[in-house]
């Protein structure tokens, strides 16, 4: 149910609809890097766009940031609505190039909380939250099932 | 929102009510494995139990299971139901190795088919399916968000 990443459509830089409307859908990422001794690392994440970036907010330091300082390959997949014609669900896989951007981080988690959280949420839910990261992912590739793999 | 993998609590073998219901909700499993230049590889798979391992059925070789040939490090994210007191929903993470074992797919994914498409359905569609390729997943260490981590 993969393709060879090597034999997938590259896509010029830029969403389409159907992949900007699958990133901003309020589902979660799962993102995956590179620990230290090469193994994969994944966890499940708030997404949201800026330009033609995917980011993704953090308050404090941890296993994903460091990781990215180090090596910044990532990968991230976001479960979309529909299904192919056998039945597999839709979902988006975007492979990319992670940057740290320090600071911004409770914005950016204010903003993405009334999709994630609903209309009005407050997060993170503390006063004087520290600045924290923004993770920026330039996609490069695209991959998974969806109308972005016809 | 991820604290680090090493200062998670360990787990004996065995997986907890709550795991094995994440784990057979009929919810995308989304795989991480790693490509030959050691970057990360993601796809969302279909998943099942077989005792203490997760399974999943490949009926073609692909990127997946040439990874796992080559260095069996595995990550596997699951979303599940409910979300922690700050409103982060649940998910669980398994980190472990990868085995492959010969044939059996095309069972495998008639028996998942079931949860994962609805009952009766038949899958693959078609006759005569390649025997295929089952992942075994020997989970080592769980994170993420949910009572597996509490």
């Amino acid at each position: 149910m993969t393709t060879d990443p090597g034999l997938r459509r590259l896509r010029p830089m830029g969403f389409t609809p159907e992949i900007k409307d699958a990133l901003t859908a309020g589902r979660l990422g799962h993102l995956a890097t590179l620990n230290p001794d090469g193994s994969p690392q994944v966890s499940a994440v708030w997404i949201g766009l800026d330009g033609e970036d995917i980011v993704i907010g953090h308050l404090m330091g941890g296993v994903k940031t460091r990781n990215i300082a180090r090596d910044n390959r990532v990968a991230l997949t976001v479960e979309a609505s529909g299904s192919n014609p056998i039945g597999m669900t839709n979902y988006l896989i975007v492979y990319g190039h992670g940057r740290l951007v320090e600071g911004g981080a409770p914005e950016l988690l204010q903003r993405l909380a009334q999709g994630y959280l609903g209309p009005g949420a407050m997060f993170p839910p503390m006063s004087n939250p520290p600045a924290g990261h923004v993770i920026h992912i330039t996609p490069e590739r695209f991959g998974g099932v969806g109308p972005w793999t016809s």
